[in-house]
């Protein structure tokens, strides 16, 4: 009676609750069934031995976004989410990067230029709004997000992208009326120009003080004022890549008073330290560690993985945000300019090739979170957070069969000769993991097997993400203790 | 090629992560299959327009235990069970209480002579030590542990359950070595019976004051109390009924600094409060209401909610105790002694049946929290904490089809007249709630259905826990700053 | 052998940490003994049955201060410092504002052009930087500092004095450099705008929405932002007018973390609340009230003494910035233009007269505070602060002898048509305190006797104030968490 | 006119609060002035080049007391007020401790036996209360509250002394109503002996492992019961002798709530660390350290720090309680007993005498607190604690001429052959100090000198305390969630 393009027999299928055995029907790219024993004239996948996990979704990806200077990204979409697909990544959440001056259509059209029909796997824009004109903040936006561009980032940081207080406010009332959600990148503006120019008038030019230019402080300070901003307009907002103690207890106290503050960290800021940016400055090598917010100290990395554990962190993405260390054409890391300044180094680092072997090593494989808390933190949390569920992120009668096949006792050193992206080095080389995807299935589609992309670019799909009901306003009234 | 005796068509399947619609398939008592459209020859069960959830765990209910006085409680193991399955609930952890200088095992017999061929849905026991004399702290208790019985609970007050300090720590530390599972009852005995007799001393004997001679301060004490031993012994501890925010503060305290604490409300922490133990006091009806801790204010009726919104409480249970009001045998709380002093009135409140309805419709029903939310809190999470899960408390491949197809849209009003529990009343008298129970299906067998328990008792079986693996000996090194 | 030029016979001496029986011998304008009984030639002053307090340091007034719109202040140096002196206040710390575009310098002649002469008690300034050009950060603020003028205030909101983050820090870093005292005043002015704004859109413009535009999470966020700042920099700083339990919390915060963080609280805030500025709305009477930041309420005016009783807050001061209600001229709160929007009702409110005994009566009277607390409270504070000390603020062997003698059980009701400012009403009207100076000393003279001020202006002097030891740079490293 | 019977010249006094030059005079043991410049009959005292400050109160003293063992102390009130006098403390608060079966008259008169006629400084007794009946507590101790014994100590830990909740609870209440003050020694007695005898059954028995046996949790938890017993009862308490910043965190957050907890701390919590036990193991000259709570470790004494700085801590002791190290005739540490385990240890260090250079060198030298912080710790904040003040605890007209002459720069080693104590040993030997007191006086009389302890025993006098106000009945109502 029931009839399967294809069978996926004999794995452990792990959800973000459940953990159980059983086979999965797949007919037309969705699953159809989960049963203990399913047969029938389809393809049949042998998963005995694995783990099948809903397949990754990376929520903080940047792809051919252009960058301040003469850098250019390593990797367009093709390459991006060809290296997503050999991670066991099936959905990229990418941004369309408005510069100023331009209107929010013009640059979400040119992001679909780059990406339509070039994508190994599922793709989806978040908007990033540097330019809140009361066009684009009246109707653009609206028209936006009512089309499906459901969710937009600000930034309280970098000199083309920094909104003011009161731009950020006037963005966050507009998510609140449009029901959109609001990622913001905390990092005071101010003070790293002030720090980065004492720096430097003190001859501190190296990779390493990046770190110092952008202390704990610095990112503190500007989570709580984005939480404020959050509770002034009564929106929910993301933190994304919350890097160590001082942020993190931030989001703890708001989230104990019942604002509603979702909160991201990256592998970057379990597996690194300032230290990587300093232990190879000789050779300028530190550079190839140099993102924002810079990695903290085995203190703060204590401090993330308790947030981890304990529910205050509930987004694990890669802050995928490639560039070449060396590049005959002077456009990556190790560049005479930057060599005159850490300022001048472009700020990011590959990964959504290695995020979830690094988390699944790192956290299942040394006991520190269970299978199914992997599943919410690497697909689960972001499919509901930007709109994205029942479609993704679950393993469920109706989703879509975007299934990674799992091995989670192979063990594997992360090599940048293996991996798929476009830089030229990856930050993790060396790094031992034990647990590693075996196959990427999107839809019910193969597109990785045995570490081979199989899949031509344009497998991959524009997700569109309708916007949540319009959040009631709960703005001032909220903090209870204000005059009224 | 599937065949199935049941087939559950057409509702909407919710779990702890997941909501989905999907047929259910049901063989030889267990779910075998999930899947868009099953057919087949079994019996065909109609779910359309309901939500398809995981029967309820209720892991905190007394039944036919003995009473410190004259009182006896009001359910015994098959009125209990009948309630329970009456009300969507197709597990029940009760307790199996050693009395002072009885031996374990014996006390573990009494309970299964009495519940053994009498359950309407299945059960299991939690020990209660209230003698942790050597011999069944060196030899009793490790092997009741290894043969099934693998959580127990702990009191700090009632006269002839409370332990002191050194034995509660000799008690956690017997879990921690065989992998046990300690519930805490945390209030602190020494300042209960302070207050009590200087209440007392005051003339103040009215139900009321049972509320006063046991605020919140009393519970917090207690909770930071078992907290710090669970610390030293390196035990993870499950804290029981927390009523309100000064409990609830000691417990956020300990889980952001590491600690393994699980925390669990009740009805009457959500819905009641202390001045319902007021307003009917001429007539002593406020002695309905009379339970420990006692129902607080509504400031710490919004903590709870907190609590339960942020994941620092994760179990919901209904502390089921239930005592006559007025008995003619005078076995009630409405005695002439009881009339003396809120001292005599039996401690305690029905609510086996309700707790399924309260919370989906204060929390659900009201926007609080989602469907998936309240599975985790009624079953899921509670079959995770005390070694029932995968079995129970969720709907996979595999486990036990304990179901419960429930109405979301269907208004009702709890009556007493119409509840099955043995008491003579119940503290939500009138009390309004949307969404209700329409069928329970235990191991696949319907035993109840529109409000009618069909099953005849015995068809609940007894549930053998097996222990944890010994958790590592953390103790006293887990407090960093510990000399060492 | 020992010779006074005056005695104060027979009164209890009370200082910020002792109270006793004692005569004062002053000799010169300073005091030079103080004795169980002192006699000699000179002026006999009875004190029997009085408290004398050092003479009322008031560190935050604001005096002949130009304002935004056709305003003006209703006090000019005579007239502030006159009131000063009747209320028991010896010592009025007032403010040069430098004007945008103007020097520093020129400031500052301005403002002593205004105040020589003319002065009734003591004064110095505090410099107002609204305008930090390199000029003035480079050159003028140290030259001034070094001259004696080594405290300045910052704003962080108000169209004309807003500084931004970068002006911020590098105000702080000359303040560290130099040894001089930061004030700030935290509310964040993007917020502000956009909430007046959306208040004025919404039609909200009475006197009372003033409060509702500048909600205590405003306050908050620029109390953390400010704190931030000075940990960045390494500084101390004085966060001024803390008006509620938001910003209280930051600071008991930042001070349990090691940072030297110094608050200040006013009369307002502990007997005002933002209903005042509703109640009388309907005749505009609110505007009265109408101040930055606004009156909280009943909660945080608890949290208010809590931190004054804690140690939290450590200066009481007046923030007294008189406007007229009415005015011929229409330069007062109540103008047709202030009638269109509570953005133009001038924020400020009369006090410096009013300040020692609403805390003497709300504090001392009521139980909550020593008298010693008082003392240092409303004086030695102050001079330690602020670099008066032991000059001001203390009954010591050679302090100057500026004395209050002080009724503590004297009923008053205060009543504008009794107060000696220039406004044309007090927000205390009909107020009701215990506890009332008789008699203000200012270096051995009598300036106020029995409610009349008796000198001619010009008796005041103007201080200047060397800066503090230039702070060590504790700045980045001072967060331990920061990576290096 | 002036009449003194000694004048101290030319010295800068020290208060709480002030700090100036003035001569002193002196006149029947009291101050009567305080003058620029004295001349008269009386002897002069040349105190130039140094600080004048109040006499040294030492509040927690042990003297005379009986030892669980064999072991006794190595100093009766001769020979520990002498060591007192030394080192520039005037008034030492003992104890009177009350044996099981003991009546409270009875120990206060055993103690008055030892003291009476053979102290070198001022004392008074703080009663230990061991045996609460209702005897104790319905007669005894309200009849010596009214008669000057006002303050007393319990103990949650010790075989001999530990009283339980309950107990502690009556106690409490007692104090509240008859307006004595509340000494608690914070450890919890249950987990001592849990860990102790662990320890002991994995050999580990040498003096560090009494380090381990009571770690900061065990400080923790008796310091937040202690807290919530006063809270329930309503009254102020004092916890002794916190040693790290778990008990630190819990009073701060009391004190933050508004509850009245008073702190105290001493010299081993700033200077020594559990290594200090371990490091000398082999000789087994780590027992030389052993006292409780034991010193922790450095970050415990930066936390420490930071409470004394911010005013959490109030009180710096000495907690003397002095044994021999090594005794011929075994009375001492070092006996074959405790050789066999820690357990036989006996608990305490001697530190009277260099309680005051060890907080001027560590305090005042190395710029952490100001001189007049160092009076409030040592002296003031003391006496306004225990009942001495305005008599003792500060430089004023009318108070007692208690007075140390303190050489600010003079550097010193501590070594045991230069001390007057009992002791065969200090815990500080080799320590360097700068400052050192260069006389002592009591009541006006010179009673040490350049180190020489002048005067014959029996110049110090017995001071009664009257009782506070009774503290009005605040009790259950101040928590403000509780029920009513």
């Amino acid at each position: 009676m029931m009839a399967f393009d294809t069978i996926v027999k004999g794995g452990i299928i792990v959800t973000a609750a459940d953990r159980y055995a059983a086979d999965i029907g797949i007919k037309d790219g969705r699953i159809t069934a989960l049963a203990a024993e399913l047969s029938g004239a389809g393809e049949l996948i042998d998963a005995s031995g694995l783990l099948v996990l809903p397949g990754g979704i990376d929520s903080h990806v940047h792809l051919s976004q252009p960058s301040s200077d003469a850098s250019v990204m390593a990797d367009d979409f093709e390459s991006g989410t060809r290296s997503a697909a050999a991670g066991g990544t099936t959905t990229v959440l990418a941004f369309a990067l408005q510069k100023k001056g331009q209107s929010l259509r013009e640059a979400v059209a040119e992001y679909h230029a780059q990406a339509d029909g070039k994508c190994h796997v599922d793709v989806s824009f978040h908007l990033i709004i540097s330019d809140p004109t009361p066009q684009v903040l009246g109707q653009e936006l609206p028209a936006l997000i009512e089309a499906g561009y459901s969710s937009f980032k600000v930034f309280m940081t970098y000199e083309d992208l920094v909104l003011n207080d009161r731009q950020l406010l006037e963005v966050f009332a507009v998510a609140g009326t449009h029901g959109a959600t609001v990622m913001v990148h905390a990092e005071g503006y101010d003070a790293i120009r002030f720090l980065s120019e004492k720096l430097e008038r003190e001859g501190h030019v190296a990779p390493y003080y990046h770190a110092l230019s952008r202390p704990e402080i610095v990112e503190r300070e500007a989570t709580h004022r984005a939480i404020s901003h959050a509770e002034i307009t009564g929106i929910p907002i993301v933190i994304v890549h919350v890097s160590g103690r001082e942020a993190l207890e931030q989001i703890r106290w708001a989230r104990a008073r019942g604002l509603k503050v979702t909160a991201e960290t990256c592998p970057q800021y379990i597996t690194l330290t300032a230290d990587d940016l300093r232990d190879l400055n000789m050779d300028f090598e530190g550079a190839k560690y140099v993102c924002s917010p810079p990695p903290r100290d085995a203190e703060s990395q204590a401090a993330i993985w308790q947030g981890l554990v304990d529910g205050t962190l509930e987004l694990f993405s890669s802050d995928h945000c490639p560039f070449f260390f060396q590049d005959e054409d002077g456009r990556g890391k190790d560049t005479p300019k930057a060599r005159t300044s850490f300022r001048w180094v472009p700020n990011g680092i590959p990964g959504v090739e290695t995020r979830l072997p690094i988390l699944f090593s790192e956290g299942v494989s040394k006991g520190r979170i269970s299978p199914e808390k992997f599943v919410a933190l690497t697909a689960t949390n972001h499919a509901r957070t930007y709109g994205l569920y029942p479609r993704k992120g679950t393993i469920a009668v109706g989703s879509d069969a975007d299934l990674v096949l799992w091995d989670p006792h192979r063990k594997e050193t992360i090599r940048q000769e293996n991996l798929h992206h476009g830089s030229d080095y990856t930050p993790w080389e060396g790094f031992e993991v034990t647990g590693w995807p075996i196959a990427t299935m999107l839809r019910g589609l193969m597109v990785m097997e045995n570490g081979q992309v199989l899949n031509r670019p344009g497998s991959g799909r524009y997700l569109m993400r309708p916007p949540l009901r319009p959040i009631a306003r709960q703005a001032i009234q909220q903090s209870r203790k204000d005059p009224n």
